[in-house]
């Protein structure tokens, strides 16, 4: 039986996996119950199963019965602290916490892979490294630990795969060099003075000194950053006050920066570092500014970027092969490709038709799940290339 | 013995008193144990107590042994929900509720006057209502419940006082006409679109437009309205996201308004309506706006005017009663204004070389407890001369 | 003939005197044209006339046959830089200059008083000042040079009346003490650095950070002044850059602070220049702050303002003569009443049925003639019962 | 003599020439002094001169005595509304004109390869047209008109230079493709209601207004924009108001868009206009939106730009022949290339070792004149390429 038609036999059971996790979500660094359903199913199929790796990190070594080289390949395990908007019978079953960023079908097709090419064992040239990571969406992250335990070690190339709902199932992208943004993350606490909401002029108000702090930080993109610069400042959430008569006497800020270029990425720290103090100023507050700098820019290595395109015009046709544009969005999968030969690539996800249509992160997402389908085609794919490439 | 000597001695009490309700606040509409303390010690001193009136409320009548007229005498016990920042021993033992606005104070003086008085019983010529009102800080408030259920029916006069810190202690203030403002309370929900932190352009940034919104609203005093009419809008709180890298789909603003003038109460309503959905529709952004009519002016009734500043001049002398400014905070003592003659009256409780410092509201929030003494004095002397005046 | 008689008898040549100069207006400081047409009259009455006092000022002295002391009139002489945006027969003549305030008809009514005084001359037990002041409407003014120029040497009460649109016809208004706002004057010359204007980055741009700097103006009477204190900061003109595609070098403000209290102007002051230089610096930029202190409050003398009443009342009836609230426009006329005693009153000119509606300073500004007539009553009224009182 | 001896030769008279003009500067369309100035030279050289073509355009050909193609050279003449702030003895002698965009030594160079392609007649196989274009820096642009006359009829290729000192002096830049930004005009009147500066409740605050639109408009790139898409928003200039007390009528803005893809032309383009409508809406007031769609983007043709790396490697060297980055600069060399092949290059101009440093447009712009030198040698070495090459 030929690989496709396995991963057709097994993409219900990928399906039901990938629903009961997306019911079951847990946060960055919570993810216990996900890690143990995930090795459960690894030691079911005889790997060499490490757990609680720089965390709850997951691995799962398949050794094939012939020699060569180790390909790795990557899933992310973790969930975001967003309220699930969908009311069907797969949607979040823990209030807050949601799937939204599709890594429940990432965990979901690994797992229908370490199946498909366990059965291939004896003929596997070479030896798979499944790697379940946690923590993807919040800095420092989950990668860097894992390759702190060394589990690249022994590794020849990795790839790795996001579902993308903006991008149509069906369609598979990447493209060589730089790819997804450097996505750091920023945090400005205002210290103002509270006091009674019918009294302003016995207060530093820190809600009105916040928002003249957001509006100010808009600037920085449109108006400092070269405009052929990809960048972005975003605020993610604002928080102050508890009471409508009571002004808030701290103002809390929390967002994200995501550049392409180091030099862009220093001087919008500056910036912002420079803005948020000046613009507390003004008003007669003061801040607290810090900014965590994150994952690097996720870039692709040129020879396994002509590998996605040789494959993948195999596998879905020239017409759903593309180039992909650069990508704002943030992965830690950038960690890896610091260290070893790969590259991370894009699946279509999204279908109008079928009313797939939310971005990433919001609190209606979803995925086209045939996407899994597409998804363990093209990992697979790129994996038996690589075995049987004799350039490694 | 006289009546200032009966206070002086059991002022160590009040301030006793005081300083376990400032351990134990309770928030709006939760004063439960606050009202099961006073009314023990009502009961205690055989006054006919109800407890749960409108809510917590607790009413002490005591009728003295000569007929007269009935004066009512009103405390509020509702705490705040501010984290108390001291770190004496009488701090909040409640996290995040604190007695940030001195009504711990105006319970246990009021609970003083009602020990001392019990004990003049024989010579009063009328009878004293002490009311113990919950839910001063949140509108609807406890004023109009305790009213609904008849608690003015048989009184002829009320008095009432507020401890105020941005006031020296040793001073009283008051004035005729309108004394404190109208205080409402509004929300807007500004409805974005969520999405990842990296991809603004996918989505409709809330935290963004919640800030031009703040921004916008300062415009309505600052241009829209008579500068000779005072007039108040505080932002009191904004939330909005839970993660660095999520654009929020909902941004929440809750402030209030303070106005003397209905026109220019209804002028800013209207303004914050149009204003807030213009601005959320020049973001491609809706919202809800809700405005809440709050508490009325406090408008001191001319004839209780002048027995203050008799009375004040008598205690405190003619430096030390003072005609007050128009005070921007809200109090639903306007209500029982609305019903019954009275007065509403300011006890200095600032003291700057004790520390004392902070105004209300304010996480450091403090009284000098001699206003305590001070507040007594002025409640009981209003009574005592109302009781001896041919002309009520 | 009686004095109501001799004004209505002039009237239509008032109304003529007015409407040429309404046509012919001159800028402050630029009045030659007005103050020789002004002179020109006096001299033809037999007055004892100085010209060019303290600038374009001048004086007509009337002295009476019989002894007694010395009462100023005053009328200010000059237009505003607004294009007239009327299109009737006695619309500006000079593009871009208005009598937008009405004071050509000030002009015009004194005048008219100066021919009426002049014909009752064997009758008048005192002197008559006509003082037609040039420049009001700019600081420093024009009535310190005359005061230092000795005009109020010999003068023992002064009069001064403004025409006023909110007001309606046929009605007058005044009040005893602070009366008219402090009225003092700011730019702000931001500096940024120019360059292309697809180029954003390697400018700094002026028009962006005065727009964030106008913005946050706002909130510094929104926010920061005790709201119920009378206070305004306006920005009256913002210019920069000629081109749409070249970034500015250069942002200038212009503006106006009006208080009744010197605390608060010295706190708007500061806040101002704290917030202009914090501001600028929040985007790379520096600024030149200047504020010019101008006009102090008009304080109108306690015994005038009783005279005011009672001869408001006799000629007008008692729901005409009232109390004015605080008005936030200036007056030189403040440095008269800082040597001698007198008052300055409101006249009401607004006219809703006849369509005068325009607030003062609106390209589309008139008055109602008829008040004309009620301001010459009133200041005559004023100046014989000045003279007939035994108490001055 | 070799062609690069001849340009050092006359390269003295080409500065003269660049002084010259770079003193006497004439506005976009007003350019008739230096048209009358090139043409004189053109005729003195014999060539074919056609003079006032759409506008102040000059066009001189030079018809070579051998058969062959014609090659299209083209310079533009025009100077902006900029106060030049050199002190220099070449400085403008027009205040408020500036030749601040390098037209000046466009007009000098080009006029420089007249004279010395003149020379080179005899042996010249093919045609060179010298196109001297009028108004470059304000759309419509001097370029339509010129074509609509025909000027590209018998044109083969063209080519044309800037000298752009961002980049330093000796290299030289290009790009196949999209190079330079599409350049759109936009204008927004803002009508509110004036009045006096001390009555803003009276009044509808256009300066206000104006500076929170201005404000919003930087959301536009910061969120609205696909950050992956290179697009400017920036408002040039801001006028309102005329003096410190009067509250401006109106207010105007006038600003630019830079973008290279026609979605995001679209897309910000009714941005701004439902922003603009719905922010003025939000404070009362109510505006006209206006939109001028400029110049299409520089799309420089592949086949030229292979021509540049390879005459530029010769001419410079590999280290100073560079790929270019995306230029948010406009210009109307686009509808050139619209029309017939041909490439736009951009030549170093700065040199901080000089102190040449200032952006274009900017108030103190200068040029390291070297570079005069090096755009006449690119221009004649692709025309000479041209000629020679067989594949035309």
């Amino acid at each position: 039986m030929k690989l496709a038609e396995k991963i057709n036999q097994l993409f219900p059971q990928m399906i039901q996996w990938r629903r009961y996790l997306h019911q079951h979500p847990e946060l960055s660094y919570q993810e216990s119950q996900t890690a143990a359903f995930v090795a459960g199913h690894l030691q079911q199929l005889g790997l060499q199963v490490q757990a609680d790796v720089g965390g709850h990190g997951v691995i799962g070594l398949l050794v094939g019965d012939l020699p060569g080289p180790t390909v790795a390949l990557r899933a992310d395990m973790d969930a975001l602290p967003i309220q699930d908007e969908k009311t069907n019978e797969y949607a979040s079953q823990v209030p807050g916490v949601m799937h939204a960023c599709g890594h429940d079908a990432h965990t979901s097709t690994l797992l229908g892979l370490a199946y498909i090419f366990s059965e291939m064992r004896s003929t596997l040239a070479g030896s798979i490294k499944f790697i379940f990571q946690p923590a993807e969406e919040v800095s420092p992250g989950g990668a860097l630990p894992l390759i702190q335990n060394g589990v690249l070690d022994d590794v020849d190339v990795i790839f790795g795969v996001h579902l993308w709902t903006p991008f149509p199932v069906g369609k598979v992208y990447s493209k060589a060099g730089p790819f997804m943004a450097a996505a750091d993350e920023f945090s400005v606490e205002i210290q103002g003075k509270g006091g009674h909401g019918g009294l302003p002029h016995e207060t530093i108000d820190s809600v009105m000194i916040g928002a003249q702090l957001v509006t100010s930080l808009q600037t920085i993109v449109s108006r400092n950053v070269n405009p052929t610069e990809p960048a972005v400042v975003s605020v993610g959430s604002i928080h102050a006050g508890k009471s409508f008569n009571v002004i808030a006497e701290r103002c809390s800020l929390l967002g994200t920066v995501r550049t392409f270029n180091s030099e862009v990425r220093d001087q919008i720290q500056k910036r912002m570092k420079d803005m948020s103090h000046s613009i507390c100023e003004a008003y007669g507050a003061s801040c607290e500014f810090d900014y965590k700098v994150g994952y690097p820019p996720v870039s692709n290595h040129a020879k396994e970027a002509e590998r996605f395109f040789k494959v993948g015009k195999e596998i879905f046709g020239s017409e759903a092969t593309l180039e992909s544009p650069l990508i704002m969005a943030g992965e830690d999968f950038a960690y890896y490709l610091q260290k070893v030969p790969g590259i991370f690539m894009f699946v279509g996800a999204g279908n109008a038709d079928k009313g797939v249509w939310a971005p990433h992160h919001h609190p209606s997402f979803d995925i086209d799940e045939e996407s899994m389908r597409n998804a363990a085609l093209l990992l697979a794919g790129m994996a038996l290339d690589y075995f049987e490439s004799n350039d490694f």
